[in-house]
């Protein structure tokens, strides 16, 4: 099976529900070189539209990239692919050429030149909005807008997972329905 | 039993675990009248300390208590409160006293005047540090710092869980102990 087709279009003003229950993602970025992965939990939605925010500094790798270039993709990965994630956290595009080392497979999307990861549950191509840095205690933060959005609803996989922070993770668990009691929120639902 | 009694200090320095999974939170505000509670998906670490962005803007009721008063309280729920914090999410401070409504027990902290929910998994006390606003889509956000932690060891439910955003939630599933591959992260683990 050829996996690079199986990323198939998600409308975009849907995109925002990959990430609001806060599951790791995985960043890419590219500059004229080479493409280069990142493992972030710290990022929130800031708009339905999406927009997201996300905590990255000069301490990473993909920060200058980033900037540079203006554009990032954000995937989310599935729990089947927990351990890479963990890998790709733990060394640097500094010196390693991360979709080698674990066996990624870019896939060109459409509004921007990082790259999609074809082995994700759904992947986000954002565009750069604004630079938020504070003074205080070095806080840097990205604002991004969400320009074009993809999913794998072939994969067997489908569920995503969240670091608690200290090495473990939770996988998503039981699903709960309350659509009926989102009396307020009806349109988004 | 006495349900006030059961919530316990927590380490600070380890109050980010609570957090980085991106759960569903019950934010606390007070004013000199009267406690309000707003539910709250969008909000992210920003520092280990711990430091935490959340989008809270003019639009939400407890937008204007925690920007005249610089405090909240957030508050993990347990699964087991689910559908209380749908319905939390539903009602608006203006019309509704939704400590009475919801009989949810507020306890006093130690740092700020918004308390506890005595209920909850885990309540951080926090004051805040900035407001962002950016002119671009009217997006607002506030960054509090952690100033107090308290968890409650002691309850049976003990997992949090996670908006989707389409009305439906993800329970925290199984938890997965990657901590040896950490290598990077040891002194956060």
């Amino acid at each position: 099976m050829n996996s690079k087709n199986l990323m198939e279009k998600f409308p975009l003003e849907r995109a925002f529900t990959f990430f609001e229950s806060g599951p790791a993602v995985i960043v890419t970025t590219s500059d004229s070189v080479k493409n280069n992965i990142m493992t972030m939990s710290w990022h929130m939605l800031l708009d339905f539209t999406p927009i997201i925010a996300c905590c990255i500094g000069p301490w990473n790798y993909s920060y200058n990239t980033l900037k540079k270039t203006s554009e990032c993709v954000l995937c989310v990965p599935g729990a089947d692919i927990m351990e890479t994630v963990v890998d790709i956290g733990n060394c640097s595009g500094e010196d390693t050429n991360k979709f080698e080392k674990f066996a990624l497979t870019p896939r060109q999307g459409e509004k921007v030149k990082a790259p999609l990861i074809t082995e994700c549950l759904a992947c986000l191509e954002c565009k750069l909005m604004e630079e938020y840095i504070s003074g205080k205690k070095d806080m840097h933060m990205f604002v991004l807008e969400g320009v074009n959005a993809w999913h794998n609803p072939h994969r067997e996989e489908q569920r995503a997972f969240h670091a608690k922070g200290d090495g473990t993770f939770f996988i998503d668990g039981e699903r709960i329905d309350l659509r009926s009691r989102m009396i307020k929120w009806q349109s988004v639902i």
